[in-house]
């Protein structure tokens, strides 16, 4: 098959290097980054490039939209006016699925829309950080337009080689789960981080002082700035309401620390630890 | 030397362990628990076992108190009774040092104390989690009281074999950075467990559906109940200032996010990041 995959970010060019792998297929990477199109031809991560997305488009049987979520709506847009084949099969690995199924039932209609995003992905960024086994065992969320639906087989079939586990949800589902799981998250180790700069100084001075707790606490605090700005102004409405359910939480354990209820703070951390445990 | 230890969970067991495997020294370990004290025996973690700490204290060169605060401070005030050695060296494992340090001021001036905390441990706890390793590499922060200080270099000459870097230090610095780096993140574990079940229901429901992001962020979530109410109780007001910074961090990304305000997201990402990638 004819695969265009536009984006060589972690995502993007781990989904490339994996297809790109199987004979029956010629991958066509798409990126903004001149220096990124060098070092994915060279390193085998795609068998040709592009600049533009619309040129290569036309031709492509499958089309992988791997950029941040406004970039993934602006191709759609793109994409809309195009004319493709009439069998293509267009899907994306944005963590917010609700603007893009909107655009994908109303603009895209007529072509057969599977929404994909799939958990993995490190803090790590960039084509350098393509990994073959990155969607291994995964969980890889598929979301499919009203035309999608009878193309969910085909896709699996052709993103088999990943080793991803697809699970089908809807728009909402995914959203709200999302910005439980994944986005708040990311938040509390930003907030984390600000705060210890804020009170405690340069990280050269204490750096040195902190344990694993912080380190695996503040982890994905290092994730691309740019990317996290996009993910959570794309799921705005859920993260902060997700966002005001830790505030609560954490407002529960100032509560009891402040009226010393030992008796409470017990509870609350023994409900966490139980949790955490059957996780 | 003779040598005891109070307290054989984690910290203290994997101090014992250490010791014990040196020829020089005759280990005693004293637990509540007698299963674990049966342990400790078989897997040579202690040499001797006693129930009661007051029996062995008063022949022992070196005591070593690894319960939690609470029980640390109990210990103090009934080792302050007894007719110890004159040149007898009491130390401790607790994370919190303030409490701890006040009684050893007052009412164990007359002996040797140096308070000590290692930026070591686990989620693990108890005598199995026992591990010789446990302390290499490890910061371990000594604060002497005022005898205390000519027994620092015999002290960190026993404890040589943990192979840890020690550093003096004084209380309140200890106790708030302590606040930040390590009591803090266990809150933040803690609370965004808790909020996760209230919003998405039992683990077994959405459990399947996390990625390492919301695993490392909440890992310390599964730390122990007990000790950790004892430790944020012991630590309240330091713990309570953080933990309004953590607050005032978290509701700068909410206004961000609600107002729209890409920049100033996005800003508060990269200061984050930048802090996190030096960490």
């Amino acid at each position: 098959m004819n695969i265009v995959v536009q984006g060589l970010g972690e995502m993007g060019a781990s989904l490339a290097v994996c297809l790109n792998a199987q004979p029956a297929h010629h991958v066509i990477g798409v990126d903004q980054d001149p220096n990124t199109l060098t070092l994915a031809l060279a390193q085998g991560i795609v068998a040709e490039t592009a600049s533009q997305l619309a040129p290569v488009a036309t031709q492509a049987d499958v089309i992988i939209l791997a950029t941040p979520v406004t970039g993934i709506i602006q191709a759609l847009q793109t994409l809309a006016a195009l004319p493709l084949k009439s069998d293509v099969i267009i899907t994306d690995t944005g963590s917010t699925k609700r603007d893009i199924m909107a655009v994908a039932a109303t603009q895209l209609a007529h072509v057969a829309f599977i929404g994909g995003h799939a958990m993995a992905g490190t803090h790590l960024s960039g084509v350098t950080a393509a990994n073959p086994q990155l969607y291994q065992q995964a969980l890889y969320f598929l979301i499919p337009n009203q035309k999608g639906q009878a193309a969910l087989s085909t896709l699996q079939t052709l993103l088999a080689p990943l080793q991803a586990n697809f699970k089908t949800i809807d728009t909402t589902t995914h959203d709200h789960l999302m910005a439980m799981i994944s986005d708040v998250p990311h938040i509390a180790a930003f907030a984390l981080m600000n705060a210890a700069v804020k009170q405690l100084g340069d990280v050269a001075d204490f750096g040195q002082y902190v344990a694993g707790g912080f380190k695996d606490t503040t982890r994905i605090a290092a994730s691309d700035p740019k990317l996290w700005t996009d993910v959570l102004m794309s799921n705005q409405a859920a993260v902060l309401a997700s966002t005001q359910q830790l505030m609560a939480e954490l407002t529960a354990f100032n509560q009891a620390l402040a009226a010393q209820d030992t008796d409470q703070l017990l509870r609350l951390i023994q409900s966490a630890q139980k949790a955490r445990q059957h996780l």
